[in-house]
């Protein structure tokens, strides 16, 4: 690989003067800087950015914290990942993958190496050892999920309160009143208890009776509740993507229909709701445009850009035709 | 954060004696080196792995370089970014993510910045541009998946030969004999090349016909190839895993049902396979183990270890429910 010293040759100049071109720290001539430039094309020099980066302080190296075992819902995790990985780039930034327990002890021996220069923490629970690490240390921080309490905390997140709203609208429009929710069995997980709340309240408001269930996350559990929420309901919602699958296998197999019987809508990606016969109404994650957010909060910290509010966004309704009007 | 100098001060000894305890570059008297490492424990202290990896002119980080549009089939992208990535660490290397175009423009530029010791290259295509990029670049390499002529490269990939003999077992065992394989259309994609020749020699050292189809990776494309298909075969394996799901449906519309009258067998993970009704039998690519796989042979070549022979692994037969004998 050429070295600074092989440009400094090739251009004509000194090494100094090619530092000076290179780091805009010294003003030179036009004709300087174009032999400077041309020899730098010619043998493809590029600085050593690392240890450019250690002069700096700075290693422009973020690490994306995620659980190893991990469920994220209705989203494929490797948009996520792709996603954030390609914003830290745009910003000149690499970003390391650092697949950790849940209970901060593997988060803290990571910090202390003095690697990175913040970190972005996925999957964040409502009560989260992994945040209090990362506050001890003093690293800058943005996290894809909340804290029970987030006040003061810089993150991103899918907003529940829109994306249940917007499910329950679809469904009323169609002249829906009886709609459970189905969430998967999961205690202290953010998504499900805020979108359970949100449910809630959004019955409450509504004057509709809320009916609020939970199966393991498979199509069997889900195959389960058939054929005895039909007696109760006309719609249901699955924050639970494979138990939706199972629903529709529960009905066919009680000589029942989607959405004749029953409308189901599934809180997942379109592409996996396209799998289902029929094709299910879907309301995907926001993943890719959490990834990007999340680097970008943490990188706006790093440079001292003004804080912005934090990012709530909502999941997005996918018409399928595993819904239609009440019968 | 405590410095190597809180360190000394605490034990009562020179910042050289902690340096030779934590190096191992001199010997020091038990005593001594007990106090240090009890001064290490008590403030935390970790060293500045950076700081220390450039002393050793290696930054101990690796990148995984993957297509930012990717279609692994059969197995979770993330199980093998996961996986890829604690491999790593347990090795002591940290992990970056490249999400890069196939073009091998994008790998020189970042392998310029010299930031990394080696690279894990993913979704190798059978003319891959970023190979050469690699191989121009004097970086040590590993690939998961093959060049069309992977002679001399170190590689780890799924041993399609077996994986195929594996799959036409299952299903000659149940008495068919007429097998069709379904792969998606993908131009020059090693894993599918490298089937497809697989399945046309075992049909011709077996006696079998071989009825070899494409179609988009799609349910609906699936969908149109029933109920066509079950008037030529009596089972067919699918390399195309939301088609499968199209298969099922196509079937039932056509009021046939599987396995009666069609044996379905899909390259997929257990998990997608479960969604299915009936469950399908399905044959998974090792996907976290080939992650695995391939940063431990970076690491190998790195640190001078005298490297295995290149790692075929075979996807893993499960049998579910939509095969059978034939009737």
């Amino acid at each position: 690989m050429p070295t600074v010293r092989d440009v400094a040759e090739r251009a004509g100049v000194s090494i100094a003067t090619v530092s000076f071109v290179l780091n805009g720290s010294k003003p030179v001539t036009p004709a300087t800087r174009q032999r400077v430039e041309a020899a730098v094309a010619e043998l493809g020099y590029h600085r050593n950015e690392l240890a450019r980066a250690l002069a700096s302080r700075k290693t422009r190296i973020l690490a994306l914290a995620h659980p190893t075992a991990e469920h994220r819902f209705g989203s494929s995790t490797t948009d996520f990942i792709t996603s954030a990985a390609r914003a830290a780039r745009a910003r000149g930034y690499h970003l390391v993958l650092w697949p950790i327990d849940t209970d901060g002890q593997e988060i803290h021996d990571l910090l202390g190496q003095g690697l990175v220069d913040g970190v972005v923490l996925m999957e964040v629970k409502l009560d989260d050892p992994r945040v209090d690490a990362l506050a001890a240390s003093g690293t800058p921080y943005a996290l894809i999920g909340r804290t029970r309490d987030p006040a003061g905390l810089v993150h991103v997140d899918i907003d529940f309160d829109r994306s249940v709203a917007d499910a329950l609208d679809h469904l009323q429009d169609l002249g829906h009143r009886e709609i459970a929710f189905v969430t998967a069995e999961r205690p202290g997980y953010g998504p499900k208890v805020r979108s359970e709340a949100a449910y809630r309240r959004l019955c409450a408001e509504r004057g509709l009776e809320p009916l609020l269930l939970e199966c393991a996350p498979t199509a069997p559990a889900g195959q389960g509740l058939m054929p005895r929420l039909v007696e109760r309901v006309t719609a249901v919602m699955l924050m639970n993507e494979y138990a939706a699958f199972g629903v529709l296998t529960g009905l066919a197999r009680a000589g029942l229909g989607v959405p004749d019987d029953l409308s189901v809508l599934s809180f997942t990606s379109p592409d996996m709701g396209a799998l289902a016969d029929p094709p299910l109404t879907t309301s995907h994650s926001p993943g890719a445009e959490l990834g990007s957010l999340g680097v970008h909060a943490l990188i706006d910290q790093l440079e001292g850009i003004e804080p912005s509010a934090p990012r709530l966004v909502p999941c997005t309704l996918v018409p399928g035709q595993s819904t239609a009007r009440r019968p």
